[in-house]
């Protein structure tokens, strides 16, 4: 075979397999949205078929023998077929550095984790989690031992989320943020307490919050021919072909601000997907390069952009056609209203001020529990000592406190310091937007969001993993990613009205 | 390995290879239902490769040698086992009897010869579906000769929906009905132009429509635990697993019980679904055995019960509460306007009087195409000429003629025949199970429906494939299907007020 057709079948294959793969995606959004209750044990065998199909594809020998004739072509250090292939190389040492015993006990043992963490959540008791905790931290631990890392076990199990980020460099970042934002955090409180800040109540039903997300979603570019939103517990994102992107969120008749940044949240996630090649759809060079840049655009579109006066000045009087209920708000009390600073227990409610301090304590356990220098049943005390050292709140129980989070009990452990790096991300990012151009400031003050969406297209959507999520960042912003951009914006957006 | 072990892994096979298809068959659900319409491209891809997949997996040599090793075992002809080898057998037989790139080239015909049926219905047009017809002729006829028959190519045609029904024997039942329902027609029509039959009228909102048709089902007994409804162009039934029965239908604000009728007729398929034997699921014993019965199934709750006097005394008062424009209307009337008779140039609109008479035009013209009888090109005047003669009517053109239906632009030659005998089938097991027990009848007058529902579980549901649909049909009713039960059904239930 002449090498290059080498790497065209090293293509067609991994399309092969992207094919099974979002097929497999469509059985979990379905799962999620409209799957009968009687059904759930069905869709998971059906979804074990086909993840024990995709495996074996991926691992076989004759994408081995594809992938070692392909990179014997040496195609030039700076060609999309270079780095097609390197990712495909990383993927596949990594699918096979781990035995698949190994992989099948622990899919077990994170099922059997993921069924006592909701039982333990459920009775706010962490000792019925913390045997299954135990067993999955060994079992990570092994795994890291099996991929290998540069330093630390955590930087092997980073590189599953954040691939080429490194463990002392996360740590750097977020460690150096922690004392700032938490001051930040008591400042804004402050200067929120001496301000009065109305609450939006009223009926707002779900039909037309349905039509006002949509409306925005399109007016932010998100394709409604190639993507819809439906309604989820938990709302997500998901990719189920080049030209099919899933958005869910969740409605509270109360309080139609709560699915409109749910929404505005994922259409984010969405618009990277959709701005990511079609033609490339199933290699690398198609795909999205990380979690923590693949946050950045979610935390990009649902608070730089619409979590701000400018975006309220521009819609309120739409919402206002069609809530008769938000009538009353202007746009400065809406606006008030969405930026509200308020330290709470849970993650998933905390606003963008205190985020980054739920992670950072996540981060400092994990590392601990990794490294074993945190025995596990020591987790929830290790856990309200430092919430009340970052937040001065006292934890009332382990629902609220260490075992709020699904993350653990399904292995995913390594996963949450990528929601501080997409907030850093996505301000370091929007800073270096605004200045490229300073039609971006005015367009969204009009309430046009083609400039600031076709800026995030040419210099983050369009590239796939041509480059690591580092020096992605680096060829955007002129730097890898820091917390300043970040912390400016923040004191910046509340503590100057 | 012990004889029995082959067996057991022969199931395990089918089983792995039911999972495949149960998740295209999601894929197809989500087509027709959620798919957003660019993704339409990539969907057919991601169909392609599920389907070449099991394609592969069910012509294995590993499940011929297991399929010889059962063989050999001696099963007891009536037992399970032994249907279920019969059936595997027969399936892997008809699939490896067509050369592969026969199977590839009818896919591809098929799929131009749908293209171009869309745009020769929209120009009303023949000449433009012509020569594709010619074509997919000449690989039925092609596929006939590689399957083989005992008597006519038809009957190799008609084995893939009614297994076990031969030509000549629906030839007999169906030209022995045509003529007296032909008849029957012009007598209803005649009786019913002496009296004044209301029409529906009114707003009726989808949301109110959903609740209604779901408390009907669900009384019916269709498992909202294990299915659901959802919206659809044209209304269907799909199962996605042994407890995930997913039915549509369509919505016409302005008369409330199209989407009822639909609902009525796909929960009745349905109900055939939730009633197979679950833990035989992916087996031919835990699956319906064919067309013919599955539409008996579907007929019987949406005409023999659900188009009845009996059905609006108990459900019109529930409609009222959930439609106030239907609170002018009594039980008579109602019932009047959904027994409505009216010869019309559309099957799939037709009343349950002249819909046969639909089914006989295509069996003949089909028997004629298959045989060669028939030049392709003089499918239009043979078509409206034979119209006339049952229907007295001129067909208007092409469109409400002979390119009405999808099913030949799809492959689907021999198709049709099983509505007719699903209609048949339905008489005939409703005169069984009302003369098997003096109570269903009155607990249907009393909106009871678990008598009926019984009746068919045990009679029908609970076999799956364990006797051909002739077989099962003796069983049940003491005879083959006949045309009579259903005669005497449409003129008693017509002929009598």
């Amino acid at each position: 075979m002449p090498p290059l057709d080498s790497y065209l079948s090293l293509c067609q294959r991994q399309r092969e397999i992207q094919l099974l793969g979002t097929t497999a995606s469509l059985l979990n959004w379905d799962q999620e949205t409209f799957l009968p209750p009687s059904a759930a044990p069905y869709r998971a065998e059906q979804l074990a078929a086909l993840s024990s199909l995709t495996h074996r594809m991926a691992t076989s020998e004759e994408v081995q023998r594809l992938l070692e004739e392909s990179e014997a072509i040496g195609f030039p250090n700076d060609s999309v077929e270079f780095s097609n292939v390197r990712q495909i190389r990383r993927n596949f040492d990594r699918a096979m550095k781990i035995p698949n015993d190994l992989v099948e006990e622990f899919a077990r043992i994170c099922s059997h984790g993921h069924h006592a963490w909701v039982a333990a959540r459920q009775k706010s008791d962490f000792s019925l989690f913390a045997p299954h905790l135990s067993k999955i931290l060994e079992f990570t631990r092994r795994k890291a031992e099996y991929w290998g890392y540069p330093d630390h076990p955590y930087d092997a199990l980073l590189e599953g989320y954040e691939p080429g980020m490194t463990t002392r460099e996360v740590r750097l970042v977020l460690e150096g943020l922690a004392p700032q934002q938490s001051n930040l955090l008591s400042a804004i409180s402050n200067h929120q307490a001496t301000q009065a800040i109305p609450t939006i109540s009223g009926h707002f039903p779900e039909n037309a919050q349905r039509q006002f997300n949509q409306e925005v979603a399109a007016a932010f570019g998100f394709d409604f021919q190639a993507g819809r939103i439906d309604a989820t517990a938990h709302p997500f994102c998901t990719t189920l072909g080049p030209r099919d992107v899933r958005l869910t969120t969740r409605y509270d008749l109360t309080d139609f601000t709560q699915s409109l940044y749910s929404v505005l949240h994922e259409a984010g996630h969405g618009l990277y997907e959709q701005g990511l090649p079609v033609e490339n759809f199933g290699l690398p060079s198609g795909e999205s390069v990380s979690l923590g840049i693949h946050e950045s655009q979610s935390r990009l579109w649902e608070n730089k952009i619409g979590r701000t006066r400018a975006f309220w000045d521009h819609w309120l009087p739409r919402a206002q056609e069609l809530f008769p209920d938000a009538r009353s708000l202007t746009p400065e009390s809406i606006t008030a209203s969405v930026l509200r600073v308020k330290p709470s227990f849970i993650r998933v409610e905390a606003d963008e001020v205190s985020y980054d301090l739920h992670i950072a304590l996540r981060f400092e356990l994990e590392l601990a529990l990794v490294e074993g220098s945190l025995p596990v049943e020591e987790v929830p005390s290790a856990w309200n000592a430092r919430f009340h050292s970052l937040f001065g709140l006292t934890v009332p129980d382990d629902a609220r406190g260490c075992l709020q989070d699904i993350h653990w009990s399904m292995g995913g452990i390594g996963y949450f310091s990528t929601y501080t790096l997409g907030n850093l991300n996505s301000a370091q990012l929007f800073e270096a937007a605004l200045a490229s151009s300073p039609t971006i400031g005015s367009d969204l003050a009009n309430g046009q969001y083609a400039s600031i969406l076709n800026w995030m297209r040419t210099n983050i959507h369009q590239h796939g993993q041509r480059w690591s999520a580092p020096e992605l960042i680096e060829r955007a912003t002129g730097q890898r990613t820091q917390n300043t951009a970040h912390l400016r914006y923040l004191e910046s957006k509340y503590l100057s009205a």
